[in-house]
């Protein structure tokens, strides 16, 4: 018993209600810039840092960017999923009334953002929410949720067993699952981020045209994170026929890449199991997304990096932009500044110009402790981070999958 | 041979001259504000948090406050420190006319952020500046430094040593000193901070009253870190006689408290050796600075906070602003978190209603490298981190005095 609501199409019009909907209920988050930052994105890698990537020794790119970020690190609960959650809930009590959803309540299955996401939504309606996560989950994210008042069902870590906590709930209570991406009311929840980038940097611009490239008045491109692919289909959908071209970023990591592969073999990749440190994107592409993104008019293309990429654009939004951005968070600033794929392609496609190129940060739910483990030993893998953070046993074995969301 | 301008009368009015010279070249840094932080404020500590401190065993206060951050975290060069090093510069160009102080160019010996802003400022009028700096500086500081085309001196560590490379530059280019705080011209410089904090608080509540105390349309009160005093001083003079409460935050570390210290016994504190992790905050009290620092009608009040304290308020800070602030501008939010001697204050003056609070973030210069030493071991000592920063040696002996500024 999915979210059931009657379907709306998927187009700009359908994220334009969908905002309408939800922006008394979110942060309208800033646009950044920062000069050293796009600096840096316009001046060509050096051979060295192209040696033992798959670029060894070829000319490096050179193309021209100046650089927007979208702060969602800033949003309501720290990330971009209360959109979507706010949207899904929003649109239920439209089509059930309110007395109904209070009777029944919501359900989902995630340790991550999308629970405490979906909890402050229907704690906003007094609607009862019921999150499964996994026993093992850390006390940051339980407390976070509890924080929520939601109600919080221990599981074991596999997909089945969550499931069939899950189902238990449902006919216990009647509840209705609210899941973390592969929903339409989630995607279009989640799109509302491309029609406000891409509207916040046009003001900027006409206020400030000295901070984007001469004579633009408004965003190339945009690039955001892919994990389940909500939030990148969303936007694609609100930005379909628009001048500003949607790209995708993913983790490469033990095979996180699943967008990428999938669309290149023009059939979506249905499991990936990997440890990388951006554990928002460690799920393959829903179903649902993957309609969208799949498609060369909606995506104009998908780019992988390293973690050693991530941890780098990490540090460098940390200390010259002094915010934090988790790790899943900065994977589209990775491709901008060392994914040679993207950069030959703005070279390319911007020639002589150049491209004002948005950049989403999706969140900014990390902690001290992370950050430490992360950083503390360059040799610490995702794996050792994922113990720390308590989604692994100690002996190492995978004790949940997909926990991301 | 100091900045030999004829000094300005330390008045408001002056800070607005000031701020009328230097707005053209600084960021109007945004102020920030976060419903945790301010319900935090306003919850007394529990009396476990109040053992093994001064007040263990007294009922804990109960202030109600509302926080607005000015962040000079997001300043260029990533501090306050350009207000004055701008503001001393154009007044030197005013006086002395801009081919002149081309001929002879500006001197300072630092380390600190005070080094990479008169740089700046000194670049972009296109006048040689020359930075003293110890030998044994972090190369991320000799960097950052470089990279403002400031010509750097090496000298050895002690006050002596680096004074007398200053003399011999100043003897053979005619180059004046622009110190980092005790100077009027600094000090008006950074007291721009308290005028841009008032008036966009103020303009922040008349949009949206609902993030203040019920019916106050400004600030109440204003917190600044106090090291050498240049920017608490000229904040003091930018407030005196307003509604606005200014009060000074320092660490206690080691004697780091001079000022309250020195206010308590009525006369300046002339020496300082600590380690504290807040490393803008090592130096005394300047002469000039505590000529008003010392006057209760300036600045209402000292308040010291412990190491820990720091480190508490920095986790906050970036874990749920996603801000990074340096250890030294947390000091004033670690008062009004944790300081009882404030908070009684805050409870006893504001009453019932209680206090909208503005809390001045200094500077966001740290590094993942920096974050990693105050974090990662929860027995890590200030002496450590200087280690670590290369302004000790390996074997633990002081060979920096006063680097901050």
């Amino acid at each position: 018993m999915s979210t059931n609501t009657v379907s709306r199409p998927l187009t700009r019009e359908s994220v334009e209600a969908a905002h309408q909907l939800i922006t008394a209920h979110i942060h309208r988050t800033p646009i950044l810039t920062n000069t050293t930052l796009s600096q840096l994105a316009s001046t060509p890698q050096t051979p060295e840092a192209l040696r033992a990537t798959q670029w060894e020794g070829q000319a490096p790119a050179k193309p021209k960017m100046r650089l927007f970020f979208k702060c969602e690190n800033f949003q309501r609960i720290g990330a971009f999923k209360v959109r979507g959650a706010f949207h899904a809930v929003l649109r239920l009590i439209e089509e059930q009334g309110i007395e109904e959803v209070r009777r029944k309540g919501v359900i989902t299955h995630s340790s991550g953002n999308h629970a405490q996401a979906l909890a402050l939504a229907a704690r906003t309606f007094s609607i009862p929410a019921h999150i499964v996560m996994p026993s093992i989950s850390t006390p940051s994210k339980i407390f976070g949720t509890r924080a929520q008042s939601a109600t919080i069902h221990f599981s074991g870590s596999t997909a089945r067993e969550r499931e069939a906590v899950v189902a238990a709930i449902q006919a216990d209570t009647g509840a209705t699952l609210v899941p973390p991406y592969d929903h339409p009311d989630i995607m279009l929840g989640q799109g509302t981020v491309g029609l406000e980038a891409t509207a916040e940097v046009a003001e900027l611009l006409a206020a400030s045209p000295q901070l984007g490239i001469a004579g633009k008045t408004g965003l190339d491109a945009l690039l955001l994170p892919c994990g389940g692919g909500g939030m990148l289909s969303g936007t694609a959908i609100s930005l379909y026929n628009t001048p500003t071209r949607v790209y995708g970023a993913e983790p490469s990591f033990q095979g996180a890449d699943d967008a990428q592969r999938g669309v290149e073999a023009g059939r979506r990749v249905e499991s990936v199991k990997t440890l990388t440190i951006a554990d928002g994107l460690r799920t393959n592409l829903g179903i649902y997304p993957w309609e969208i993104i799949s498609k060369k008019e909606y995506v104009n293309g998908m780019y992988a990096v390293t973690e050693q990429n991530i941890k780098d654009a990490m540090q460098l939004v940390l200390e010259r932009m002094k915010c934090v951005v988790e790790p899943s968070g900065v994977v589209g600033l990775a491709t901008v500044l060392y994914n040679e794929d993207f950069r030959r392609m703005v070279e390319k496609e911007a020639a002589e110009e150049g491209w004002n190129v948005g950049v989403v940060f999706s969140g900014g739910n990390t902690t001290i402790e992370a950050i430490t483990k992360i950083f503390a030993d360059e040799g610490t893998s995702g794996e050792e981070l994922q113990r720390a953070q308590g989604t692994l046993g100690r002996d190492g074995k995978k004790t949940a999958e997909n926990v991301a969301g």
